[in-house]
């Protein structure tokens, strides 16, 4: 038999699916998706002179961030001829795989423009920002302080002689620091501070500070700013700092959805809001991590299937017929590593679609003022958060390993992948700062839930917006009582096979885990 | 109370450590690698202009190259003035913590001419390279080939007619691939080549193979040679790509020690050389790795402890006379992260000496033709060479994790750590590779001596020269008869403050593992 070319393997090795690709495709990501993906890849090969990635491996990264700048220039352009739609943006960027200098712009200043700025608002900053007349950012995090968000130091003070609000971070920790986009694109900043009117403190809330002239993009008065310098990652993405020295802005700049300060300095907050909002938008920010991952980790172990597939290493003692080598992917130690992440991913796929959609459910209620669901979402993202960039991240570093020395090369894609997703275990919520906002909400719950079992008070949530208490409920604290479950005297090749069942003993496990923990952290 | 500054908090933490940390110092290092790097760091320090590494974050790979091909230069010549050791530039190359294009000719050239080069070989080949007049690099990966060595397409074919060598590498599969120093810098590659004399296979040796003219460092005629691009990592080292047109060296360039081919083609090996010794030469590669992890790992605890030590994040429920934030350091989640990972160091520190010497032993004795110890040193080598670099290599991304974004950053040094260390898992010997070779030798190792038992044979090892046959003898597989082990009866806080107990434990965790898995391997 002649040697098998890499080609040949791999129609060998596609023949041997039992389903059709395509057909998976939609299955998985959906017709409208697949068909924008399509779209953006046909878009991105017939630009290819201003999108092709391929030269950027030898570049510097002021050649990179031209490059970035003149995409962002042409997509800009098409957006306003209305020859591209936002959709179609988000789609190219997306098979772009490379985060720029606007990425903070696009992903974070005009979304909390969006969402907290009122009607003037947005006709001043909103409309100009969407027609990049000026580049924003999200400055919330400060040298001394990211998680702890209600220590931020920089403030914002109310100047009544002059209706002004002056901005100032006068230490080292108040600096803003992390920014991105700061460092060398933005004209502004959303920058949240201790609110100060009258003496008081009000909390933390964002305003929209001018940072570049928009003449001469040099810093304005009183601004400090600059690029941090180089990263593990995420280099082409200009993180900045930034610190004030009494920078005043018109009181106007406060953005007013949540709360108003008057021209005599009464600061009142809307009436229909409610502040729990606030914190759903977090919850958003986490649903669209969680969303991601999957279309991340599905990359990393295509790569790595299809190396495994035609490397080949060592002798094939099995095949007679053969004088080439084992593919690796027939090796029990690389089946062990790659296909449980493989099946990871279809999961995470899966789970992001009906994710989201429970969050659009609880989305849609909030906004007829029904919070009821919005502290299981919020644990439940948490919680997936977490998970999934954990697994994602770590599951592209085992798909790199498991391309031998290629993996560490940056042509294998794995190591700029790693690299660039890394800050999503860091950024909206510290993975081990999250962990413990789900394990408490848990431990809570089995807590209150053993309490009005007690008091005989204890109901199944009316609309399941309670899930977590329907869970206890159905697996109540009274396991040894119980002579029959779901699975009682069936074979492990039963339950395995039988996708209700696991999902009860996936229950079963996490109500009994919840209370041992409980009793053992309540009875300290 | 006023805030403390990060001196002040760093201060107070430092007295409460119970042990003097210098004495410490030289419990641990000892006395004479306390020395060595106080004087590297005082050299360092004094040639700053040369040798200081600040302003390296922000240079682009040339100009690392140029500031690092300085440094070398500068050694070169203070080590031929007679001014610096060979030793002092070591540990001046260890304290720097920075790889150049001279890596593989220092760690891998010069040690194989050292230890493969015969008498006249070494004048021809060493001394200029001890004398920075050629530079070497070792080419022994190809496209094709990493793991299976074997499998190396690279030809070496005597030919009578000119008394040469033809050097041959046809394909895409036979280059070389990933060789440190041959990219920009080698004039010289150690090639490992097929040698064939007369139309037979001899299998895999070295030879001397010239790449680039002394004269204007030009590729010579049929070498193909250039970098091979961006890397996650160790980006100013130049590995490399080469092949070879029929390109011919002259018969001296095979390394002869362990071989040698005639004037006639007669292809003779030494009588008094043991093949096992090649053997033994991946094991001493397997040492120095295993040797430098616990200290890299010192390294990245310490930023991470001293780092968790100063930053506050959160308030501090605990302390009324506080008006400061909690050190991080004092969350569980914290410690529960950093503090096994200090131990872990320790462990590594202490183990690394003690393997050390047991090496020196076995390589002592094998010079006086005693092999017996090279097969369990082998096996432990592949063993602890995996534990040692996993460890460290993801002890170090938690360390970088647990500083938040700020281990991000590339000063917070923990990026520079991971991704130059991260090879270690791939090259001598892929860390699945290896750890199924561990796993293979204990299964053999428990199968006979279980075998042995069964027929009356089994002695313990004489001279300590089967420390595991001596476990299994210590632990056979009789687990249900004993009434009394060392642990019976006896407090977990009584055993877990017992070494002794500890390690019989071990042994016998050990020895019940190995017979478990014997018994369902072989029953197969
Ligand atoms: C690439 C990148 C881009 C970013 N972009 C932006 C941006 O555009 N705008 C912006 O505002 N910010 C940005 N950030 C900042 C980011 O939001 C913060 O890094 C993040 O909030 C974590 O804060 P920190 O870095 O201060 O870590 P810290 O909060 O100091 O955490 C340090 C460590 O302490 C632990 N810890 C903290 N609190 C607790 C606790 N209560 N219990 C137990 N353990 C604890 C954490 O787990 C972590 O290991 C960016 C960060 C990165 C890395
Ligand atoms: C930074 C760097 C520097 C290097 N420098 C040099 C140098 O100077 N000179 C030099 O000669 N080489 C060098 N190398 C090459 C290095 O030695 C090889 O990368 C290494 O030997 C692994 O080989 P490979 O990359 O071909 O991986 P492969 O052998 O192809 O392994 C790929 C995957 O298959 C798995 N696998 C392979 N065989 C088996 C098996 N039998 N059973 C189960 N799984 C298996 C492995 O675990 C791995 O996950 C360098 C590599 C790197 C990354």
């Amino acid at each position: 038999m002649d040697k098998l070319s890499t080609s040949e393997t791999l129609t060998l090795e596609r023949r041997n699916s039992p389903f059709s690709i395509s057909i998976m495709d939609l299955f998985v990501n959906g017709k409208d998706w697949v068909n924008k993906r399509n779209f953006a890849h046909d878009f991105v090969t017939r630009e290819s002179e201003t999108f092709g990635m391929r030269d950027v491996y030898f570049m510097d990264r002021e050649q990179i961030l031209e490059k970035l700048f003149k995409q962002e220039k042409r997509l800009s352009q098409l957006v306003q001829n209305g020859e591209l739609t936002h959709e179609d943006v988000l789609a190219i960027t997306y098979i772009q795989d490379f985060s720029g200098p606007f990425r903070l712009h696009t992903s974070a200043f005009i979304p909390t423009l969006e969402k907290q700025a009122n009607d003037a608002q947005k006709i001043a900053f909103l409309e100009p920002a969407r027609n990049y007349r000026i580049i924003g950012c999200y400055a919330q995090t400060e040298i001394g302080h990211g998680s702890n968000v209600r220590g931020l130091e920089t403030t914002a003070t109310f100047i009544p002689e002059t209706d002004e609000f002056e901005i100032n971070s006068p230490t080292i920790t108040s600096s803003k620091w992390w920014i991105g986009s700061l460092g060398i694109a933005a004209t502004h900043a959303c920058v949240m501070a201790q609110l100060i009117v009258n003496g008081k403190k009000y909390g933390i809330f964002p305003l929209v500070v001018p940072i570049r002239s928009l003449h001469d993009h040099k810093p304005l008065p009183g601004v400090h700013v600059g690029d941090i310098g180089p990263k593990m990652g995420f280099n082409a993405v200009d993180n900045g700092f930034v610190n004030f020295d009494h920078v005043r802005v018109p009181r106007f700049n406060l953005l007013q959805r949540y709360i108003n300060v008057d021209r005599d300095g009464t600061v009142t907050r809307p009436q229909n809001i409610d502040p729990r909002v606030t914190y759903s938008s977090m919850v958003f920010l986490r649903v669209g991590i969680v969303n991601s991952m999957g279309k991340e980790l599905a990359k990393a172990v295509t790569i790595a299937a299809r190396y495994a597939a035609v490397r080949r290493q060592f002798g094939d003692s099995n095949d007679a017929n053969s004088n080439q080598e084992t593919q690796i992917l027939n090796y029990p130690i690389v089946q062990y590593r790659l296909i449980p992440l493989i099946a990871k991913t279809y999961a995470m796929l899966a789970m992001s679609h009906e994710f989201y959609k429970q969050y659009q459910i609880c989305k849609d209620e909030m906004e007829g003022g029904d919070f009821s669901k919005l502290k299981e979402i919020h644990a439940v993202s948490c919680g997936l958060k977490k998970w999934c960039t954990d697994t994602t991240i770590y599951g592209v570093d085992t798909c790199r390993h498991l391309c031998g020395g290629h993996g560490f090369s940056e042509f294998s894609g794995l190591n700029s992948s790693f690299s660039n997703l890394y800050p999503n275990i860091i950024w909206e919520g510290d993975n081990f700062v999250l962990a413990q906002q789900t394990a408490r909400y848990i431990l809570k719950s089995a807590h209150s839930f053993l309490e009005s079992v007690a008091n005989g008070s204890n109901i199944r949530s009316p609309n399941g917006n309670d899930p977590t208490n329907d869970v206890f409920n159905r697996y109540p604290n009274n396991f040894d009582s119980v002579k029959f479950y779901p699975w009682t005297q069936k074979s492990s090749s039963e339950i395995a096979s039988n996708p209700t069942i696991l999902i009860e003993l996936l229950a079963y496990r996490f109500s009994s885990i919840a209370f041992d923990l409980t009793d053992r952290h309540y009875s300290k």
